[in-house]
């Protein structure tokens, strides 16, 4: 390997996915190196293995960032959460519709204002790094200079994000409303602006059938038809209020799936977030399509809107495709690793618990496959973008003193997850370049 | 009031709970010093109020610490958790039966060990008072000398705790039974020596009728004749295949209930962990007996247990007592923050979520009258003993954010057991003197 300015190796524990270890069995799916050593040039994964082997290849003056004995992963992926609700996490409801009115459409009518939204940018963005997670699908507000603040922002870090600008037309108040023609065309030049510019990608987010008109979901589908490998991100089936209001609204539609269906938004990188009481019908048809079905568990028990159904999903022919979020500020906590013990609870009480090694495939490969972009990020096969999370299993006394007893890896990870939040996260890196680094 | 080498003042936003607020309602209930002081002399609560009001009438030279901005509040009561399970939190397991078996009955074992009973316990309790726990409802091993090794550090920390030898005498491995016999007169030896010595008390424990036979539940409840101040700690109604279990092994008894019932387990003070699975016959049943529900939500979800219900343990003639606990090692934190979280998750999917108030009652007053500890500990209320704990609403960078949106004091509390943990507790004293400070 030549010698470049641009080169650096990363040494740790170092993990990895190739696979679903749900499906293909976890010794088939898993990689990972006690002395591992990854190789990064200008950004892109050239190497990833045994340190003994991978370090002879490279010249003796590169530097190697010796992070032994963390683990090493890839930076984590959150397909679904709100930039303009950080702060209403922990607001009190009885359910969603609630939620919504009560505090998140108060509070996103701040993000008119570029200043609010520059400076919520970068917190947000500060948050995702000191948690671990460098990709993220992204809801803006309903205002372009939200879209504008963030993915300027986003830019500036070199992050791989998704991102759009809310549409809504109604059932909000009149500020937070756009109109048919307005989502569209505000839409579609923030597209034009950033989609593929750099690493951003720019989603075509319509928030729900409940606050979308017809006219407004037609807009929506002519856009996704115009731009077939931008990704589409909405809400599915969350809460039953919101399932009998969209029943009534679009009183023609046999369901709630077949509302997107009918505006031609369920096709592949379309990411449904929640996805909680579906058909059998309607899971299926989301599979068929290439669709992604998104859990948020944090979420979904913080406003009880109840408990995903893994199996059944996966038992719908075909299976759509599963992601695993955050979804602030529903969402309680910016962490996967809390996120994933929360999934594993929900699933605990469906009688289907959730295992480390698929867990830790969800928020890594397992995401950037259900978000279309496995081929950008997830893993460290060789040309992959290096992003990535570094991990202290004791990063606290409880944990530390829990770690003493684990007999192997499947256990450290279980307990990561249980146990852990951002303070696990030592460093995070984005293209091969160390941004977020744990102090005290 | 004179001045005294043992007078200390404690100045910060003062809260505490007179009543329950979900019952007597949030304003009478609720007592909150915007600048309030607490004055404790050896040990005991003497003055709690206006700060202007309490500082005037106390000599100039009586220390003050100044915890402005921070909430100070009476020390949090966990009243179910186990402490030889430090270590195996968060282990993997289908459900709490196979949990048991794989790990824990493992890993207790060890606690033959008085060093590593010793040294557990000084984990233990320093864990504790990290999160602002003060008193809790402490499950040992089956062995006297981790009782010992307890009592004999939780008393050199001159803290309120309840704790009691865990009788167990089939159903587990054979270093971990004990007799009827010997179990009755090892916890008779500990009572004698322990209970009302300094601010200990002892609890007669049998673990649960999976793994006491009849006789021995019997010399259970001799002692519990014997000692009738005495609390008793067991765990009723948890899980489908414990229940069923007991139903087989005990198939005279009509419910699960009765079997505790038959031995004279089910009084005043004796506390129920997990009571998920129950009939209104037996929930009224332990409400007539004085008994206490010990709702323990995050091992409730991890193990999967299922959703405690309060409104029908509320609507129970008459209603049980109710309490709040982590359950440590099924339970997944030592924090009772992340506790009364998970306890909104919890009863959310039920739709009965938990208001701040509500919660913050439970941790303190309410766990104290649900252990018949009231006078002791619990509030502000002159003569109480000062254990208390100082909370710092924005620990963290999220919480920071969030709490620039609270408008009022409810909505703080709630964010803060939302999206708090041990990073929120800047303090904890027992009996007026401090024993914990965050740093960094």
């Amino acid at each position: 390997m030549r010698k470049s300015a641009n080169l650096r190796a990363i040494r740790g524990r170092l993990l990895w996915f190739d696979d679903d270890p749900a499906l293909a069995g976890e010794d088939a799916a898993t990689r990972y190196f006690e002395d591992g050593c990854l190789v990064v040039e200008d950004g892109i994964v050239r190497a990833a293995g045994e340190a003994s082997d991978v370090l002879k290849k490279i010249a003796d003056d590169i530097p190697v960032d010796d992070w032994r004995p963390f683990l090493v992963m890839p930076g984590f992926i959150d397909p679904h959460l709100h930039f303009p609700q950080t702060q209403v996490i922990g607001s009190f409801a009885g359910e969603l519709l609630e939620w919504l009115h009560t505090y998140t459409f108060v509070e996103e009518q701040k993000y008119a204002d570029p200043a609010i939204a520059e400076a919520a940018a970068r917190f947000f963005l500060d948050e995702l790094l000191r948690n671990g997670t460098t990709t993220a699908g992204v809801y803006c507000s309903v205002h372009r200079q939200s879209v504008e603040a963030f993915f300027t922002e986003s830019e500036r870090r070199n992050m791989r994000m998704v991102a759009g600008k809310v549409m809504m037309d109604r059932d909000a108040p009149a500020a937070l409303l756009d109109t048919p023609e307005s989502g569209y065309r505000d839409s579609k030049a923030l597209l034009q602006r950033w989609h593929g510019r750099g690493r951003q990608l720019y989603a075509i987010t319509p928030r729900f059938a409940v606050t979308s008109s017809e006219a407004q979901l037609e807009a929506a589908g002519a856009l996704a038809a115009e731009y077939p490998d931008c990704h589409i991100q909405t809400h599915l089936s969350e809460n039953h209020r919101e399932i009998a209001t969209v029943a009534e609204r679009f009183a023609w539609s046999k369901d709630y799936t077949g509302v997107y269906e009918r505006y031609g938004l369920v096709r592949a990188k379309a990411l449904f977030g929640h996805c909680i009481h579906l058909s059998q019908s309607e899971r299926g048809r989301l599979g068929a399509a290439g669709a992604t079905a998104v859990l948020c568990p944090t979420s979904n028990l913080f406003l009880g809107s109840g408990l995903f159904d893994l199996a059944a999903l996966r038992a719908a022919e075909p299976p759509p495709r599963i992601a695993l979020a955050t979804d602030i500020g529903g969402g309680t906590s910016y962490s996967m690793l809390v996120t994933a013990s929360e999934a594993h609870k929900v699933m605990a009480l469906r009688d289907q618990p959730l295992p480390a090694l698929a867990a830790f495939y969800m928020m890594t490969l397992g995401n950037a496959r259900a978000m279309g972009l496995a081929q950008q990020i997830g893993s460290f096969a060789a040309g992959r973008e290096a992003d990535l999370v570094v991990l202290d299993t004791r990063a606290t006394a409880a944990m530390g003193q829990r770690m003493e007893r684990v007999r192997s890896l499947a256990e450290e990870l279980f307990a990561l997850m249980i146990m852990g939040d951002d303070r696990a996260v030592a460093a995070t890196y984005v293209m091969g370049e160390p941004v977020y680094k744990k102090t005290g």
